[in-house]
């Protein structure tokens, strides 16, 4: 293809803070339809078609069927798995134009489930795996980073059915090798699996896949002791308190204005760590409070609490009706209505500051083992923390890093084929409802996520596998005939050789043309100017700068080859072996 | 892949009337969700994706670039073009959650407009061409015959942009022979084009391709004379009235109850073609009465009608408000607030029989050129019929077939560019709109359609091109050791040949795997069992009985190629040149 006639201007000025949205949008790649919603350019089309057919290849491998599911579904569908009720507004639903109930697809475990519902009846249909790549909608409320978190998007979904446990896990075990295979293959072998909370999806076991970027929404915790990987959402934390030799009496304090844990304890003269806060959230469903206690350093994890009281939250934005004496909330001496809870991390702690349950007093010397009702219930509800208890190896290692969930899998259990009624016969002629697992790739965060971790400041760096082309030929001072003819015959050549070869014969300033080079990001580029003819060469550079210098004129189609061969041997060296 | 594990179950018994339903049902190719949404099993899939290759490669080759545009998009961008009021419910509207008005894309004028609006504003950057391979829906009152006509389809839709109506008419021509080209690549090159009513989509040259058969939902005129071809709804109809030598007086006649053309002719004795008939319509808009007079033998085209009117109409449910004489309205005496039409029949047909606007009496010599004001209007209304005269070529030769759309190609002109306001700068620096073409396929009822011309009664036979499977092997006995090796061996051999095999070792009858054999319709066949490797060879077979015999087992995988290569061959013997 040629420069000239791709649709899509580059241009030079700063579009967006989050980089591959900046570059992405500044190279011509994509156009904002609406909040979430874009249209796609052929250079981002062409990396989409790319990673689909690795999608494919991976997916075949571990005995995937291509299927297609719809994107408009009718709500009696999503009903029978009771989810049109459960999930919110990010599902979207409307009425056709006979007044009936639908919803877009924002995942298709139901979709699925009824595709195969009447036709694996017996246990010798199983397992098998059913995958399709389509357009999903999700109504997100907070769009974001261009391709990053859009409502609309191209999505590769799979769903296993099984009739074991050690099944789905032994399947489970291919999926994840299939994952780390993809992204391997797509330029980024960096990602990695971490340990997820399930959510909506229902199941137990699930990993999410990550690339670590610090413009990344999710919160990953590592330990580089032990190798334990978690999403923040689902990481257990562990606390440790070093008890005081001595439970101080509780007392009254006068504390006045000071409400917020810092404010106390700047007045107190105490860390954080030596207070007891509590935090308020009301439940979506009908606004009652929930209360929580944890110690002042730490904070909620809202996943975990809302896992625990099985109710979606959020935080208290009305206080006056809480029977609560906000900025002065303590455990002692408490009368409220609201859910109260107890974070493991008072569990043996001493000598705290708390509210006092009156306004401009807290109380010293709160001691949870002395002042709590026996019994009371310590949870796991906080977030773990830098340099906190690693729960897999113990040590003071964690780190916390951000990371963009480009991938995750999920073993579902009978969640859907128990609510929606799919059932097959045993070898013993039981019926038994299959046990699930899902496995999810939305392919245009891949490429965001990608661009994000391969580029520079003039553009991405796409590796060679994904490319939209594998390499540019630009022909300086194309209106010179010796140049462009040079060009021309190189071009052909590359064609000829099933090259994915684009081409900039314009009439335009060198900086002019390589600064949409880099933009586009072909990682191979050969020069063709009036200077390399006169030395008896072309110039063959990598857009990483990884490598540069003259080719022979005579040599170069296959100068070029090689070197894209090389490439793409370097990427395939990190590709795992298949399970 | 080993037919055991295909998911999606086949069974004899007869489910749908219309062949490519019934078969395609029975043979495990998809599944109903909801009206007109389907979900599509691997077999369907696989068909879809080589259609999707043999697509990109033809649009790529006129120099297409591929995008794609969203499912979901803004009520704004349908409000830029104004379709967002015109267009009728099979538009489906509705809201997201922050209750801005959304639309399902149903066709994406509007956003290839957009796409192309910023970065296409100089005549240089002409003509130019984008497409996609998306889904679409479309609120579909009838869905029906399983993928012939359902809401939510795949969709391939192309939109050319260019500077001048020659350089789209010069286009227009490369669009139609890739079309011609696509139909007969994926084996169905008996589809013919004929010229369409452009309809919603503004404009006014189209062609739609059409495969002719018994089940298709539009009436195609074609004179085998000259080769004129046209879709019923935009074929000009050319009616001829051989004048009796003397004008009869218009005198009254006592009809009684005869209301119907039928009843008034056998009454007084006279053909349907020696009366003026009324036929009532109201427009959608406002139930506002529309009536037009036709010489009784002819059926009134509400296309045209609809075109002329410029309104939607359907036949009128109450006439008791119309100041019409339902079943004796005619047009001599008439007084009524209906829009009155009358059809170029009408002109030059002398005595005819016509209401007398009162009840139980009727007209007898009703002569238009007479007894019709002067300058009445005469409009072309009504429907060609089977041997009537052909507008090209003025015999009587027209033949009325059934077909069905499997494309359409449009020349838009500025509909689009006007009413959204996109531009470009001129050579000379004037500012104008640029001009249009649309390109149309929808690859699910292009392989039902394939399916409906291209099957027996014991399944579908797909074309080598697009087949599932190229090739299946059926091992009879599998459980018989020297059987399920030699079949493993070929099975394995044509897979590392990349082969798209399809290997059937069930241990079931020979009449039940042939059966799901007929019904999964690869084309080629190999039979291995205990009898043929007495005799020291394998089966091959067509799946269209065109070739069978025995083959040597050391050369059958060769011999499964050459077979392939053949049929391949045969297909692309009849794909015309790229223009």
């Amino acid at each position: 293809m040629k420069v000239r006639n791709i649709l899509g201007e580059r241009f030079k000025e700063r579009a967006f803070d989050i980089e591959s949205q900046n570059l992405m949008t500044r190279g011509g790649y994509m156009k904002q339809v609406g909040n979430g919603i874009y249209s796609l350019f052929t250079p981002t089309k062409r990396i989409q078609n790319k990673i689909e057919a690795i999608l494919r290849e991976e997916m075949d491998a571990i005995d995937g069927q291509e299927v297609l599911f719809p994107v408009v579904m009718p709500a009696t569908l999503w009903q029978s798995s009771g989810r049109f009720e459960s999930i919110g507004k990010e599902l979207l639903r409307f009425k056709d134009r006979s007044g009936a109930d639908m919803v877009l697809g924002m995942t298709h475990e139901e979709a699925a489930v009824q595709l195969a519902m009447n036709v694996a009846g017996t246990y010798q249909k199983y397992p098998f795996m059913i995958y399709q790549i389509q357009t999903k909608f999700r109504d997100e409320p907070r769009a974001r980073g261009g391709l990053i978190r859009v409502r609309e998007f191209t999505m590769k979904d799979a769903y296993s059915f099984h009739t074991s446990q050690e099944d789905l896990e032994k399947y489970y075990e291919r999926a994840y090798r299939a994952y780390e295979r993809i992204y391997a293959r797509a330029g980024v072998p960096e990602v990695i699996a971490v340990k997820s909370d399930s959510g909506m999806m229902g199941g137990k076991v699930s990993h999410e896949f990550m690339l670590l970027t610090d413009i990344g929404e999710d919160s990953i915790v590592i330990c580089p002791e032990c190798g334990f990987r978690a999403n923040m959402e689902a990481c257990e934390a562990i606390t440790e308190n070093s008890a005081d030799a001595e439970m101080l009496p509780l007392e009254d304090v006068f504390t006045g204005d000071a409400k917020t844990i810092e404010e106390v304890g700047a007045l107190l003269n105490i860390t954080s760590k030596q207070t007891c806060k509590a935090v308020v959230y009301q439940r979506n469903s009908d606004d009652s409070y929930v209360l929580v206690f944890c110690r002042g350093d730490l904070e909620i994890n809202e996943t975990k609490l809302t896992n625990y009281i099985k109710s979606e939250i959020h935080p208290a934005v009305e206080i006056e009706n809480a029977d609560l004496t906000a900025g002065n909330i303590g455990p002692v001496g408490l009368s409220t209505k609201a859910t109260v809870l107890f974070d493991r991390s008072l569990c043996g702690a001493t000598n705290l500051v708390c509210g006092a349950n009156k306004e401009e007093y807290h109380f010293k010397g709160f001691n949870p083992s002395r002042d709590l009702p026996e019994g009371t219930e310590f949870i796991d509800l906080t977030k773990a923390v830098e340099g906190g208890v690693c729960p897999n190896c113990g040590k003071h290692s964690l780190n916390i890093r951000r990371g963009i969930e480009v991938g995750n899998i999920f073993q579902l259990g009978k969640r859907y084929t128990e609510s929606m009624g799919m059932t097959y016969d045993t070898e013993t002629g039981e019926r038994k409802n299959p046990i699930m697992g899902c496995y999810g790739i939305g392919v245009g965060r891949l490429i965001a996520s990608v661009c994000e971790s391969h580029h520079d400041d003039y553009g991405p760096i796409w590796p060679i596998t994904i490319a939209p082309w594998q390499v540019e030929i630009c022909a300086l001072r194309a209106n010179d005939e010796a140049v462009h003819a040079a060009a021309d015959k190189l071009y052909n050549a590359l064609l000829d050789a099933g090259v994915d070869v684009l081409y900039d014969d314009r009439s335009v300033s060198a900086g002019f043309m390589f600064s949409d080079a880099d933009l586009l990001g072909a990682p191979v580029r050969v020069v063709i100017s009036p200077k390399t003819l006169a030395r008896g060469c072309f110039e063959l550079s990598a857009r990483d700068k990884s490598f540069g210098g003259d080719i022979a004129i005579e040599d170069a189609a296959q100068s070029v080859i090689d070197k894209i061969r090389e490439l793409t041997d370097a990427i395939n060296a990190k590709v795992p072996e298949r399970l």
